[in-house]
């Protein structure tokens, strides 16, 4: 698929066939995702790859946006490492940047996706936290619900001049 | 481009030939940027295309990373917009989504780039407030630097197994 494509034709996607998705598809997705910049190339993340169906169904029961989890092939928790940054904060983009190019890759290669808010919500940093034993310098940032899509979505269009300025404000 | 090759081939782009990127350039940049996720579809973001020369010369005086600037064609600066979210927080990683979107179609579109960091650092964040005229709610996020590559680097290759965890930590 087209770099363009891939961007301008990403949805988040919350439905599912139940078709399973290879090691090697999930390997790609972490590629990409170890691909992002971050600041003075700090490389402040590490994923947790869910694909047992008991942890799973343990999110919904403290993220409230997170049922479709139910039908997903597998989750990715993506997590902060404070002590791979300098304490200066950049590594909530550094991990953001991550999530995005995992989402862009699982459009390229036929996947769908969702991304699915934690950090800075205390209630649901602490859940996931105890949920996959993360030790005390590593964030959950959010989580990202994988699977092959069972619904599609025409690009969101969501460009808006009003946004744009010219040399200031 | 391919979206994958896109995504795994970026890296920060800091030298520029000076030959002018057009308006549709920058639009479809733009068009990228919009198309990224956000935390209840809110697109709490704004972007500020700096081509002034002036302008553009300034920022170097008071951000330490931003030399490459009298080079580049022009810069994006990604805002935050503080009365389009709900008080969550998450706008910074909207906005990092966004940023990340226009560094792969840079990539996609034949040009260079690299992200600038400037908000949380409270120094950026008041020295690209006063430059560019923001009003109070309006979050300086990040600059772009942008322009046609000058320099050729090969792909970053950060893909680290070690950072990968299975089920839990």
């Amino acid at each position: 698929m087209e770099a363009m494509e891939a961007i301008l034709g990403r949805r988040s996607i919350r439905k599912y066939t139940g078709e399973p998705v290879s090691d090697d598809q999930v390997k790609r997705l972490l590629e990409a995702a170890m691909a992002a910049p971050s600041a003075h190339n700090r490389q402040p993340w590490h994923y947790v790859v869910i694909r047992d169906k008991v942890t799973l169904l343990e999110i919904p029961k403290f993220h409230n946006y997170s049922k479709m989890l139910e039908q997903a092939a597998l989750a990715i928790v993506v997590c902060g490492d404070l002590d791979l940054e300098a304490g200066t904060g950049f590594w909530v983009q550094d991990c953001a940047a991550s999530t995005q190019n995992i989402l862009l890759a699982a459009k390229a290669t036929g996947l769908g996706a969702v991304w699915l808010g934690a950090y800075p919500n205390g209630g649901l940093v602490k859940g996931l936290k105890a949920l996959l034993k993360l030790p005390e310098k590593i964030v959950p940032f959010c989580i990202i619900s994988v699977g092959h899509p069972s619904e599609e979505k025409t690009p969101g269009n969501r460009y808006d001049e009003k946004r744009v300025h010219k040399n200031k404000w």
